[in-house]
């Protein structure tokens, strides 16, 4: 611990396009470009199934500009980092990631500062709610096969947030467990928690909702209600 | 059906630039750019008269990332595929675009979850409505030859939405009908329809009617009539 | 007339990265990216003085996949085109360019269709005005030499639109006159003409024009005036 | 002093990728995409401590077509340019920038013209002030070692706009002294100062600051106050 293992760094050299080291910097970019990642805030997390092995964006790197070698290992059997770059400290989101992994075998677990998520944490009180919206097709029902319907509503908790970000581990867990069905986690004034089976899943949950999250404060200016009545 | 038929890569293997499978990604890509196909979101179809065929984005793929090998192609006689991607589904948005291609003999359709739409289904009742707007100039008259004019009113019938992509079929053919002037159709709290001779015309205007719808929001915010009294 | 000159191509393929031509193409792209040109709104035009030509995006192309070769070229003194390429049609911008290079013997003209160019002829009545704002120091005197400072009241006219583009050439005309600090002209409900000595200083007073007409709105939005009382 | 000195180009002629003329190229593309520096607006100044030179965009250039070759060199210990690109001028932030770099012994500079930036200040009297956003843990206590907490309150001050920037020196010097604790100054009317020990710090803090007025402007537009009462 707190040196780089020899040889470490083939952990995270890419071998493919779909190498979890190459993915969390392309997704990194990509979720740059929508401000959802702007001054380092944020972070993605990827488990290698095949390997148990989690991958981890590093803490306070900026994310447009991450390099495979910025990437942190984790063996998921022992949770001991088995590649830790120097100079680079690992996340604060680590214990949230993997309260994913543990509570709900999940693949990739992503976490921005969307300001979305934070607007719609201050218009809404404990839980987030929309329904009768296409875009709900594209999440999932989670406590059963398949995704939510059109009319279905989609209920997202919102937590408090802390003054440090690893102090939010014992209300997201509790979130997880009262809201069994749920792919995601808001948190008050600081962003969001969005996971998934893969880590596409979790890319195109997490684009969705936060499609859902800018729609609702659009419906909430114009005086409209997010939850249609029947 | 249901596997990939042998050599039919080479239907969407691209020869040229223009062809209808590279086409569709590079505009999914653009698309994707704007917002108007996050999270799987909305879809495209070209069709090629020369050869009858009809090329269709598959469900469920990240319309960023699709490649030409995702393509599903239709014989537009049979109405069968002739080329039907392992592990990909059909777009449940085949069977409206099958309607336009019938009923308008349309050369392609774009449908996207635009919340410009979607605003504009929430604020409008039966039909868009705007007048008197430069960028009107860009749609076409459709049962005339030549374009709007500025001052002629552009009206797109909306439609209401159904738990099941496929069961807006029905009114979607019956809103053909019943506005034979219109080269596209809103889908409340959905998204829109959009189609046209060509892909290039039909991209032309849904890039010029989201333009209006988002004018038109913006509008409806100031409180400024989005049909100009003479 | 009608036909492509013979060796007329050569006028339009760029011999260097600043050619006309190249440049035409170039900034649309920048422009389609703004927004400013979707729907194949918008123009440009550029005039080489040593050659003393004049170089036109064409009509109804799509303005980011415009090339050289689709570029109209005029000859300024008989205000005859010597490459008008086949299959396209000149700009109606034209004879509005043409407007600027006579009346204000300008270097180039941009034409844009601006959402925000739009709200502001919505928001105000016969000229756009704002004052003491950083910005508005990138706009030029015109009437004397060098820049408007930062108190200086920025004012544009604001001309009705008319059916036709090209109709609204005399009253464009008529605000030359009657404004003649002014570098750009608002059409109302359509969009906005801004000129400059070269092509890019007509590129960065629109750029300028624009950012103050998007704090415009934004300043009426909240109730803010846009002219700062002494 | 006035003229190119002889073989000043190796100054500037990027050994590296993170060369400062170079990096300041780079970030001006990064800030035009983001609407800071649209029409030549802004600018970016770095000092390289181990040489003691301190690098300078230069006046009135399109910031994302800025080459390394346009960038000015001052030795900081006479404070004399030792490269000053023909044709081209100082940028009239210079002074306030060296300002940041003499009173802070910072690494960098930024100065932006983003609308955010405009728009509270306009909405805020003599300091912008915000509270438990997430966010603001990206911005240095300056006073002490580390950031600043959830919790705890940004406050940045905002100084009046004067007709020349030079003019600005004398209250950003003042409220560099009167706001130990600031790593930014806000121009009423005009735009922000962000400066950090090095260049990619004082990117992230700009960055980060930006977001945090963006946020501010909804905030307020929803009538939620920006400092959360405890």
């Amino acid at each position: 611990m707190g040196l780089e293992k020899p040889d470490s760094d083939q952990l995270v050299v890419p071998a493919d396009e779909e190498h979890p080291a190459n993915l969390i910097c392309e997704l990194c970019r990509n979720f740059y470009g929508n401000g959802w990642v702007t001054g380092t805030g944020g972070g993605i997390s990827i488990r290698d199934r095949s390997r148990n092995l989690i991958f981890l964006a590093p803490s306070g790197v900026q994310k447009e500009r991450m390099m495979p070698l910025n990437i942190f290992v984790m063996d998921f059997k022992t949770k001991e980092y088995i590649r830790r770059p120097l100079k680079l400290k690992p996340s604060s989101c680590t214990p949230l990631f993997m309260a994913t992994y543990i509570m709900r075998d999940t693949g990739a677990c992503i976490h921005t500062h969307s300001q979305n998520a934070i607007m719609c944490t201050l218009l809404f009180e404990d839980v987030f709610e929309i329904s009768c919206i296409e875009q709900i097709k594209a999440i999932p029902k989670v406590t059963g096969s398949g995704n939510l319907l059109y009319s279905d509503r989609l209920v997202i908790p919102i937590i408090e947030n802390t003054e440090k970000e690893e102090q939010l581990e014992p209300s997201l867990r509790k979130a997880i467990l009262d809201y069994p069905g749920t792919t995601a986690i808001l948190v008050r004034r600081h962003g969001i928690y969005v996971w998934g089976e893969t880590i596409w899943k979790a890319k195109i949950y997490n684009e969705a909702i936060d499609y859902l999250l800018e729609l609702a404060v659009k419906m909430k200016q114009l005086g409209i209600p997010t939850v249609k009545s029947s």
